[in-house]
């Protein structure tokens, strides 16, 4: 086995005017644990909010999303323990943290103020991109130009990635459908787990694209009451076969009111919850329980009063992917409902520059039926032979 | 003992636009199950955002506002088996809701969809407002011309409220002092009894006004390490004799940042949330934390993204009132911390017209320290007699 070469190539972004032209280049490998031969990679939201500016400027250019990423260890540092040259690994959507905070030591360094993103985020000397509490351990990380450094993402030939950012892949489960969990997967499997889903607990999923398909299928697998919730009657079919025990349309000006004080946890993956009536949608929560959003729209929420939450003292909450813990929890559950036929369902789209222009306009006008992963790195990177 | 007459006397809002007038007058008593002779009555910031139309336009004049009512019991109805004539009761910001409702039925009633706050709510025919689910038991309950018959509230000589809604209160708390724990005491408690407060949590508190002097009180009572959060450092010596561990001064620009994911839970008994920097506020709050609001303000909340709550896994609720349960939990926690020489600092001013006016008007202008408790109902009405 090799190492990832010092540079990798990767289909990158110059412009957020011009998000749909990819060009094929090469680019500087970042210096972390352990390097991974990228196999393939899913399309996320997060990727088409950020190469279109939707949630700010591009902070380097050229810059390469993409972060649901699955690939074979290549090489590990001195240190990693955990990873062996040939395992099968993935990684989401963070790829460092402090690994010294009360975050980091208590199972959540997907909270750690240090955390550094999969793309477009400073890496620091030691770990972290120091948006608070900065100390002398969180420089900036520089190139001997004096240029920071930002991470880069999966839509490449390489990744090289502290080890406790890299997941072990159950055999079982096929790459292609694997990779949408690392980001898509665990950042709805984290809320409905701490949010206590299991039997006896009634959750309502809002919004049935790449993040919803996935919450419905770990609700019903933890054991609750499934709702699925969408603007789209059409998928009603695909919500009830994923694991919803019941469709709701939301299309229907009415549609909250025999819903009202129904739902403990309603998880909103939606994109467009900046044109949602939010007392409408806080109307169907049981008493005390919580609107938790994971869809994050370019947009701010509608503007509304505190007296919202008063009728059921519902909460309106929020989260940022998950833990690796929970990400470990995820993939065992994922292989052993596998094995039972229960699986997401995944388009693929052979990367080139082209096809990751698809891919996005795809995800962008919500074309998607559910997600999309980019396939056949070897191919179009000459890698594969190791 | 004799039983309310069927007229009470308040003194009454009339227009918005005057909300500082107030005029003593008759009014007709609704028919309920305990007959209460007022003693005297918490004002409430909600009296002061409901007779400046803050909170809309006045559903009913003449108005009588007033939710922290303290009285003796002058007569019961046949079914009444919690209370007898003579004994001292209180009454909080609810005085119905359905009892059958599973909300009713698992001590949420302050969540019942058929609730009727204490003033200006809708009674109906066989109790509930009917804002969801209306049938046929929920008809609006008219007088004898057809008119809607509102409920009126504590400015007043009198009540007659469902035994539901009253309250045994210890014998060894003056009137004047328990009477604003029926609403401004309940306000905070369930919410902080809610949110698990008690050893081992940090609980912050922001705004020490009316609920928010409360809130200090019975979150050190419950055990936890509590914070004082205020825009006013001349409240510093107050918070902390009240029960306060620190004392956080908000009107500092980067206050928030040494306190970044500190406090489990943060009660934000505040009245100006509408002016607040939302994320600053969320960032102070520990992992998957709660910012809950009891202050209702008139204006909308600042708008938000909803990436607000990614940092922390944050959430942002708020309750209304509390339970029968929660109320009785609480009075018999401010009877022995009484004894111990714990208790709110509360100020009186006898009630007549311009007492009301005096009082409503130091409210609207923060002046009160930290609550008024209008008194000498005896006097003004010329009960006290049974």
């Amino acid at each position: 086995m090799g190492a990832a070469p010092d540079q990798f190539e990767g289909f990158m972004i110059h412009d957020a005017k011009k998000w749909t032209e990819f060009k094929k280049e090469k680019a500087r490998l970042n210096q972390y644990d352990v390097d991974i031969e990228n196999e393939c990679c899913g399309v996320c939201g997060s990727d088409v909010h950020t190469i279109t500016g939707g949630w700010g400027d591009l902070a380097t250019t050229p810059l390469c999303v993409g972060h649901e990423i699955i690939g074979k260890v290549l090489r590990v540092g001195s240190k990693v323990k955990s990873f062996k040259p040939g395992q099968r690994v993935g990684v989401g959507a963070q790829v460092q943290s402090c690994m010294r905070c009360r975050m980091c030591k208590s199972n959540n360094e997907n909270y750690c103020p240090h955390m550094v993103d999969t793309y477009m985020a400073p890496y620091n000397e030691k770990g972290g991109n120091a948006d608070l509490s900065m100390d002398d351990s969180q420089k900036p990380m520089k190139d001997s130009k004096g240029n920071q450094i930002f991470s880069q993402g999966g839509y490449s030939s390489h990744s090289r990635v502290h080890e406790q950012f890299v997941f072990p892949i159950p055999d079982n489960l096929p790459s292609e459908i694997v990779a949408p969990m690392m980001c898509a997967g665990l950042t709805v499997y984290s809320p409905l787990v701490r949010a206590g889903t299991g039997p006896g607990k009634k959750v309502a999923i809002v919004g049935i694209g790449g993040l919803g398909h996935f919450a419905l299928i770990w609700a019903k697998a933890l054991g609750a009451e499934v709702t699925a919730i969408s603007h789209s009657p059409n998928k009603k079919e695909d919500a009830l076969a994923l694991g919803a025990d019941h469709f709701v349309s939301s299309g229907d000006k009415n549609w909250a009111e025999p819903h009202a004080f129904e739902y403990d946890f309603v998880l909103n993956a939606a994109d467009m919850t900046n044109e949602f009536d939010i007392a409408q949608y806080l109307s169907i929560i049981n008493i005390n329980g919580e609107f938790h959003n994971v869809g994050l729209p370019d947009q701010p929420l509608p503007q509304f009063k505190a007296q919202v939450f008063a009728s059921n003292g519902s909460k309106m909450g929020g989260s940022h992917i998950g833990s690796k813990k929970e990400a470990l929890e995820m993939l065992q559950l994922a292989s052993k409902i596998y094995e039972k036929g229960v699986k997401p369902k995944i388009e693929t789209i052979d990367i080139s520059e082209k096809g990751c222009s698809d891919a996005v306009q795809k995800v962008k006008t919500n074309k998607v039926r559910y997600r999309v992963t980019l396939t056949g790195f070897h191919k179009a990177f000459g890698t594969g032979k190791n």
